[in-house]
């Protein structure tokens, strides 16, 4: 089959690796009917060494069951599904409450022998624990929204939720790009009446808007702290969702958060510091958030997509097919697009 | 009156200063019965620049009232009472949603021409949001644990409630200073059964296992990390208590977390960076606490004290003069003593 290959920063291919099998009686074998480009694939794009061998890429997909493994129960061939972005067995204690990202016997796509998202077919370790059967045919009009429930979308939500979003908090959301907006759409699926959106690419903050943005504040650094301070009579807000990965959107959250307030951050960390000090300190600031386990939220969001309640797939605003994932790439990088969907 | 000034490292002295007064109707005069050396007087203890003028000093305290302002309503001359170590107006906002120490008209003692509360009186600005009234005489049996209400337990009770302790996590508490203590005396008040105390100090670990730790790590750093590892099947525990403020408590507190879990920080932060990288990240680990709103706290856990069922002036192991304050901050600072009371 046809999967993408990183060979390094701006090197990507589609190459012909073995087609995915049973390997283990837990694994299914998925055909990708539509898989995606994440903001966190930008960053090997912009920063891996070469590599002549390179390394599979892509954790987030939709697809339709081919194969079962022996021990795979509630699933068959034909059934349409999706799967989170990290892999896990449902089982353990992790996944019991919630937390699959840390699943005692999980795992991420892309490494260590198993596929990764962006090609035609891929083996699924712990199949019954990671895919989420989705009612509709994969012809269905539903399917960037139900894509979106892979990682973006729940990554959002994860950020909201850690915050404590409810419809007494005030809300900052840091960045405007596709986990941004997600957050926002989140948030005011938690019932937040007031939700302030710091972004500066006026197509996705009118996206963000449409999503339930309240406010649009353009300015960065000190300039947006102070614009956000303003907007808030100097309190800033309640919660504050980074959805970035930067030190420079951590300071920001710092700066707009209020006393008690809470910082979730959900950005990959491109930074290995945080600036918690005495001034943090005295004013009861938390920080959280962390990597999504989307599994622990597609069973509560997929009701609202299904019924056409919201449409996080709007995010999506380019389709390219698979031999021209390295365009979708290219876009993603100059931000010409906010976020690609991949058809093999 | 005579109260304690601090002119430098290792420099306190009990000087003359003007008997205090009632300067705003919210004022009220409180004559100090005892009073208390806390951990973080010793920073200044340890490290303040040589000054002539000095510097007031003292946080916790607790007396009876000589008089007020014609704007406290609640209180009258004689009532003892104990004072929080931030006064607050209890009106505003923050007040009303328990964070005092944010509080919109409040302060520190000791700062801006308010009275430190190591001395012999004390102005306490927002009189009636400020103090509790204590139900008992000044010759209490009960009165050193109702001095520990002014700060040192609710800010071991902060820790474990912004970490979310409850009947269901397990707990491991950072430093056996007085705060370490009181915040295992907090955790096991919350329900909590198993309180891993980290400490090397065997007279206070033994007074930790009195006040409810069931096991005790005298290791530190990555010996102490791999010890509560080793306790807890690898996986560390719910929360972490963190009452020392050094970064390399820190820095153990997010070895001993589990995945999903919460550090709480009360110990004052002798750093400006905290180490929240990729790897915390990827653990879903929150960092949350800070100063504590002690006034918050003291309504919760005052019926406990009165009625016997906690005893959290058992950090107390040495009680001096007034004259001899000095002598307190060298016991505390060389370790000698745990915690000294002041009687003026």
């Amino acid at each position: 089959m046809r999967a993408t290959i990183i060979h390094g920063a701006g090197d990507v291919r589609v190459e012909t690796v073995p087609d995915p099998k049973i390997l283990e009686p837990t694994d299914a074998v998925v055909r990708v009917v539509s898989a995606c480009i994440c903001g966190s694939d930008l960053w090997p794009y912009q920063s891996m060494p070469a590599s002549e061998q390179g390394a599979r890429i892509g954790h987030e997909f939709l697809g339709v069951i081919e194969d079962t493994g022996s021990g795979v129960e509630g699933f068959k061939p034909g059934d349409l599904v999706v799967a989170p972005f990290v892999w896990s067995d449902g089982t353990c204690d992790f996944c019991l409450q919630g937390l699959q990202t840390s699943c005692r016997h999980g795992g991420m796509w892309a490494r260590d022998g198993v596929d990764g998202g962006q090609g035609e077919a891929v083996r699924v370790p712990q199949a019954a624990g990671t895919l989420v059967k989705l009612p509709v045919g994969e012809d269905s009009a539903l399917l960037a929204s139900l894509l979106s429930l892979s990682d973006v979308f729940p990554t959002g939500y994860h950020c909201a939720r850690t915050a404590g979003v409810n419809p007494r908090t005030t809300v900052t959301v840091i960045g405007d790009g596709a986990v941004g907006l997600s957050a926002v759409l989140s948030a005011k699926r938690l019932g937040a009446e007031r939700i302030i959106l710091m972004g500066r690419h006026t197509d996705r903050t009118d996206l963000g808007v449409e999503f339930g943005a309240t406010e649009v504040v353009t300015e960065r650094g000190a300039e947006g702290v102070e614009r956000v301070r303003e907007l808030t009579g100097g309190d800033g807000t309640h919660t504050v969702l980074e959805c970035v990965g930067l030190i420079e959107a951590i300071e920001t959250a710092f700066g707009v958060v209020g006393d008690g307030g809470t910082v979730s951050r959900v950005g990959a960390p491109q930074y290995d510091q945080v600036p918690m000090d005495f001034g943090v300190f005295m004013r009861n600031v938390t920080l959280t958030g962390g990597v999504a386990p989307a599994r622990a939220y597609i069973p509560e969001l997929l009701p609202d997509v299904l019924e056409g309640r919201i449409k996080p797939g709007k995010v999506f605003d380019q389709t390219v097919a698979l031999d021209d994932v390295a365009a979708g790439y290219e876009a993603m990088a100059d931000r010409t697009a906010l976020k690609v969907l991949v058809r093999p």
